[in-house]
């Protein structure tokens, strides 16, 4: 394949998407399968949200808008972030960048800040476009276990041994995926300054922030010290917390020097966001209280579903290991009650598939193979039927 | 600033966008400005097509799709380009990769093909995004200037030379933005195969091909013997065909080997093109015979604009030449009639917005200081007014 460029030398395709293509071709073949590879909430879009989609249309808002999205997102967004974290500093609508998708935002700010020779801490588990995403910016990913005693969250210990070799970048993702852990504020703090100390740019994924399991909304670097911040960038998006998956409305927000090279990157690579999704996007971003209740609903669903299934796994499966989620909505479980003499995870979730019909992704994916992941984002009723399988089936 | 990356150490933003940027401030400031910079129909997304994205969004049709795009667009995209070019041989819908605009679709075809010590043509005037996107991906751009004789077209003999140093791909672009040349079969044939006997990759940006005025369609590339294709890749979209714009939809054509690349590449940066703007573009790509003629009036009316403002362009403004544009919507403007001694591109455009309140684009955004880009997307009325005022305020 010397035909291609060398930036797309590392390249693999989506690992998550893999897994969910095969669920899909055998239930095309007739099979009865639950697809648990799923990373989206499976509620459709608020109405209000998708109305606003529609008046968009309707009143022609179908043209291009600025490279960073419309003032008035940008302007939502940030007064937003700043109800959220009220002693935060002022947010200024200049350090967004509205993006397609909080993807595209990691993309664009990686892009931006690393290039070859640098080294960009990723903590294991990872969501599965990290590694992929600092190698196509030609930075090299350098991986970080974290604490199994603390569900897998990075100890400042192990990331500084990690940066002894040199590290420009770190990204952290709270609530995570796929551990479902969540840093405490203090955690945040304690990573956050020893970042700044060294001069590393922390690159906070925060995209799952709304769905938390112990309170209202997950601790965010937005809640620290404004010192600790100088190169700090915030991810986050539609996506998750008002299910607006497949709009592709994601943004990041730094200082705005930062903000104005990503803003030039995208005007080269995608232009914007798409212009009706970044109207519907404003009406979730503005929503009234009434409205607010109702995504917040939507939100505290996952922690029924968690409740549930932590305990169904508990009663029905007591040989299988988990992490007990505090927010996103992925189970993380450990394949040693699952898996035969030599499987890798792999070869767990294709034979999980093959006998119960129940798609999982493996933890391969993720950079663990000694875990599954087992997505949440469905009824409850479906949650029941999928654990009812694997413990008969297994 | 080393603080950021070498990936982006030669990006500017677009720079059609700062001079439209310019034009509206003096417009918020109360001055009466006839913008002629941007790049977009004037009309709205026809009906029939807002409707598919209405319907979309009231169908739920907002999560996430594949990658590449949902199944149905991509096999409506190839059936449409087979009606097109009905000689060429079977276009396969695995070769179609759907992407937020053909702007990403170039930026990820070059991201795949293109990187360090490549050398990539590109032919001058060009659309101002292509040296940038080809800078992204770390290879060099290799200008290659046009025969001021023929439009602008670029030469095979000029293309030969530039090779000379090597090249890995050329970039074509027809109709062309700025020049509004259109390459005749005969003249893609040519470049084809002398492409094809190098092993050069020929990167053809048809996104144009339906506004174009000594026919029905502009030639294409896939209204050529197969054999010359085997290293080819079309860019096409519904931007300005289907006055699209802020929909964000485009697309790659290429063999499965290098689509397959593209849709991983996406597949981690952006996950994949908006999913209601999928379904509008699936109506505009399955338009019936009625609909069809309705988008057809709408790329004809640019016929029409083109034919009364290169009149009023040569009652009026006698000693100013320009390109007679035979596809897209721009006037390519030599500013030998309208500078003052010793001026570049750049402060004619300021002197001419400031003197008569007309907002055009300056050619050093194009690879040419010599010209001027005014853009035809406007009414009759607007067109005539900006030509008196160019005549009277000069």
């Amino acid at each position: 394949m010397t035909e291609f460029s060398e930036n797309i030398a590392a390249l693999q395709p989506s690992a998550t998407i893999a897994v969910s293509s095969r669920a899909k071709q055998l239930r095309a073949e007739g099979r009865d399968i639950i697809d648990l590879c799923v990373g989206e909430p499976d509620f459709p879009t608020p109405r209000f949200i998708a109305d606003a989609g529609v008046e968009a249309i309707r009143a022609g808002h179908t043209r291009y808008t600025p490279a960073p999205g419309i003032p008035e997102l940008r302007a939502a967004i940030a007064a937003d972030l700043q109800r959220l974290s009220p002693g935060a500093g002022d947010i200024e609508a200049h350090g967004i960048v509205v993006s397609a998708g909080a993807k595209q935002a990691l993309f664009n700010v990686c892009f931006s800040l690393f290039g070859p020779g640098d080294r960009v801490l990723i903590p294991v588990p990872y969501w599965t476009s990290y590694p992929a995403i600092v190698e196509l910016t030609r930075a090299e990913p350098v991986l970080v276990d974290g604490d199994a005693e603390r569900s897998f969250k990075v100890t400042v210990d192990a990331l500084d041994r990690a940066a002894a070799g040199g590290a420009k970048g770190l990204l952290l993702n709270s609530p995570g995926n796929p551990s479902g852990a969540v840093y405490t504020k203090d955690e945040l703090e304690e990573i956050a300054r020893w970042a700044a100390d060294r001069g590393i740019w922390l690159i906070s994924d925060e995209i799952y922030r709304r769905i938390y399991f112990e309170g209202d909304l997950a601790p965010g670097i937005l809640d620290l010290p404004g010192e600790l911040l100088e190169r700090a960038v915030l991810i986050d998006g539609a996506s998750k917390a008002f299910a607006m998956t497949g709009w592709r409305i994601g943004f990041s927000y730094s200082a705005k020097a930062l903000a104005a090279k990503v803003s030039a990157l995208q005007s080269q690579t995608t232009t914007h966001a798409p212009t009706p999704s970044q109207h519907a996007a404003l009406a979730a971003y503005r929503a009234d209280p009434a409205q607010l209740d109702e995504c917040r609903a939507m939100q505290q669903s996952f922690n029924v579903r968690k409740q549930l299934l932590t305990q169904l796994f508990r009663e029905k499966l007591p040989d299988v290991e988990f992490v007990d989620p505090a927010g996103a909505f992925y189970l993380w479980i450990a394949t040693g009650g699952l898996a035969n003499a030599g499987e890798n995870s792999v070869e767990v979730c294709e034979r999980i598939l093959q006998s119960t019909g129940v798609a999982l992704v493996p933890g391969t994916a993720f950079g663990d193979d000694r875990y599954l992941r087992l997505s949440f984002a469905a009824s409850e009723d479906t949650l029941r039927d999928a654990v009812n399988r694997l413990a008969t089936g297994l």
